[in-house]
């Protein structure tokens, strides 16, 4: 039994969803499907999610709607027609739209709301075109599949009680096709998941019917060691851990959201990540346990849009509860901080820049002044952060050596190393107009 | 004009004090003579500070006092009879002996006051001494100069009024010379300093009389680039920053107490390292600004003793505050930490040993497990830190490289690495059994 997941380039044309069709027609163990919302088409179209945020702002401001309703309802006109399948499916998004334009919900929830709804179309029509292909499918609510979640509105977790609901699913003969990204709350709530949502609705189908395989579909053939747009025709990675992949996804690898994977990885659910456009290509296997044959370093993970706060303070080591202090100032000041290296009179903070407004800044800046009367403050923009990840690492003499190597070769100076908490990666901390440069030489140094 | 501070084996006997004595007639800018007790004249022999904790505990537990006075007079008497200085001095010293024992002080109050003696004794002696040899030298008493100190018995610290006092004694035409170790609070009481406090005193009077140089005379040539206990004659450090000096002495370095150079450091005052028993070395300098023409990389410290507190939690990075509490759960227990290096679903916790009992380590773990819920939690001992230290390390490209190269070689696996906050110094965690194997690596690499 497996659950397939199709992300939203795999049906965002009527085409793409053919292909859906006929990956789900090839393999009868694939009785689970969750889909997103149709995505673009071309560089340069407009994803369907993205037209119902724009709907709901103007609805927000008590602006005509009708408008941005013809253009959503357009995009899937075309996708109906085109797959030939019965336009009472046109009906039922239509009514879907303006039911929930016309509730008497409000703010976060109506947001919620008209967001899922290109999902919840994408599985209607799914559902539909398998019919039309002579398959035994049916399009199965997030509800009726039991995927209840926490009240929060954007930001839902699901809850433990959905996995028994789900279990029940596995009973079923007919293929079930569940709209991915919302789940509800016990009130009956609509409530979405956060960014990534339609693979953390997978995850959590395959984990609640004990799937034999969750397959995620994209459109890249596998997941790389490196970022594509940097190297070309970088190495595939064959087979990953699950820890390997959450590092890698953290760092701006970006094929999953990392924590779409925690109920998958929770119930020790393999993961493959396919091609919907080369299915026959055999993808990436993500797995529990590390293969032993293959290498230590799977990956090469980077991310921009980091900032260094650093306080110096002479005896700063001899005064018991510095180091808290000045973490709970961030916290108080709603900032949450990705590392936070030390030195004897000295401590770093590294905070991804998107926490920090010119007001958040001052602020931080004059508590630390007045709190903790260092003698050196200063927040220095421009941090890269590059992962070299890969299980075992811990224990494999050399992986420091050839990493800090490939640094030297490039003629790059290293302003940061994180290394001794996480057994699977090891964090550099450089310039960011270093970054391309950095990532070809550790490319060079673990993968050529 | 100089301060010129002795150690402990610089005035243990009469043949060193004779050494002392001519050092000071050597050069008539040593105006100020700064010292400690009289240390140990072989292997195997006990200090006179030691024999004065013994006094304390004695007279603590109501014991009989008197054979252990005796024995201290003993020593005192030895050297004043070889120096041939007047034995009013030893009248001087055990009176001060009997009234401390005979003073209604209790507890710590006490414990300084006994302590204080053996520096006290030494100072009456070597002015004596320097009299002796035709030299205008008097004793001069901290309270005398001026050393005014915070009332935090055994861990005394300088307060800022007693640099105007010491100034003034720039007027005097004599040497003066005062014992190290201990001030006065402005109760009058006497406190002593924390460990190395000989040290501090000097650094202090250097401060406060605005001295040309600080000479701190010991009993080796000079600072080393590394631990002469692992490496056979290493090379010798003729000049480092007082940066790299406090890194240094941090990691177990032992020359100085990392803590003694603060006020010289303040006072932007060179330091000098010299060798009682061979003056005419030039000794390791200490001062403020790196010389552009030493190499990057000036010492390699190292030290045992270090444990690592491991707490891992899936989506970690997501729960503002966690890391916050964790420092907190420890300050709340009194444990203050060296390095706290995190990746995103766990982070690590370098503490010292020596503040884990069975029953505090009991307390964090339970804490931890029922405030902060973890997945895993382990207290992983054994643990050794090793620092490269050198100003510019920051923008050298390749000391990274070369210090990971060195593990490599050996064969070691770095269980830690942090850089990022110190401009001065990148640190190696390590299972301690590799320390010696590590150091030689390390040695081999940037000294050979």
């Amino acid at each position: 039994m497996k659950v397939a997941k199709f992300g939203g380039s795999s049906v965002a044309s009527s085409e793409q969803i053919k292909k859906v069709g006929s990956v789900i027609g090839d393999d009868p163990d694939r009785k689970f499907v969750v889909v997103s919302a149709p995505g673009k088409r071309f560089s340069g179209d407009t994803k369907i999610t993205d037209l119902l945020i724009e709907l709901d702002e103007l609805a927000e401001d008590n602006k005509d709607t009708q408008h941005k309703v013809t253009e959503i309802m357009k995009r899937f006109s075309e996708i109906v027609e085109e797959l030939q399948v019965s336009k009472t499916v046109l009906d039922s998004i239509e009514n879907t739209i303006h039911s929930t334009l016309n509730s008497d919900w409000t703010g976060q929830m109506k947001t919620d709301a008209l967001k899922s709804i290109g999902e919840d179309s994408s599985a209607k029509i799914v559902s539909e075109y398998l019919k039309t292909q002579g398959l035994n499918a049916e399009y199965v609510n997030p509800q009726d599949a039991g995927i209840i979640v926490s009240n929060e509105p954007g930001n839902a977790q699901v809850l433990p009680e959905s996995y028994e609901k789900l279990y029940t699913m596995r009973q079923k003969d007919s293929i079930s096709v569940i709209p991915g990204f919302f789940g509800y709350a016990k009130s009956g709530q609509l409530i979405t998941f956060p960014r990534g949502g339609s693979d953390i609705t997978g995850s959590i189908v395959a984990a609640g019917v004990q799937a034999d395989l969750y397959e995620n579909f994209t459109d890249v053939d596998s997941v790389y060691v490196v970022d594509p747009r940097v190297i070309e025709n970088p190495e595939e990675v064959t087979k990953l851990t699950y820890k390997e992949m959450r590092e890698l996804s953290y760092s701006g690898f970006g094929v999953f959201h990392d924590e779409a994977l925690m109920p998958a990885f929770q119930a020790e659910i393999p993961v493959c990540i396919k091609n919907t456009n080369n299915p026959s290509s055999s993808g990436t296997m993500i797995v529990s346990e590390k293969d032993p044959d293959t290498r230590c370093v799977v990956g090469i993970a980077a991310d921009t849009g980091f900032s260094n706060l650093y306080v110096s303070k002479y005896l700063m080591n001899r005064e018991i509860g510095f180091g808290r202090r000045l973490l709970q100032i961030l916290e108080e000041e709603g900032i949450s901080f990705e590392h936070a290296p030390s030195g004897i009179d000295n401590m770093s903070v590294i905070i991804r820049d998107n926490q920090l407004t010119a007001e958040k800044e001052l602020n931080v800046i004059n508590r630390i002044k007045s709190e903790l009367n260092p003698e050196t403050i200063s927040i220095d923009y421009g941090f890269a952060m590059i992962m070299v990840v890969g299980e075992g690492m811990m224990n494999a003499v050399g992986i420091a050596e050839k990493s800090t190597a490939a640094f030297a070769e490039a003629n790059i100076s290293i302003e940061m190393i994180n290394q001794g908490s996480s057994e699977v990666s090891v964090m550099f901390g450089i310039r960011k107009d270093k970054l391309d440069l950095a990532i070809k030489s550790l490319y060079n140094k673990f993968f050529e």
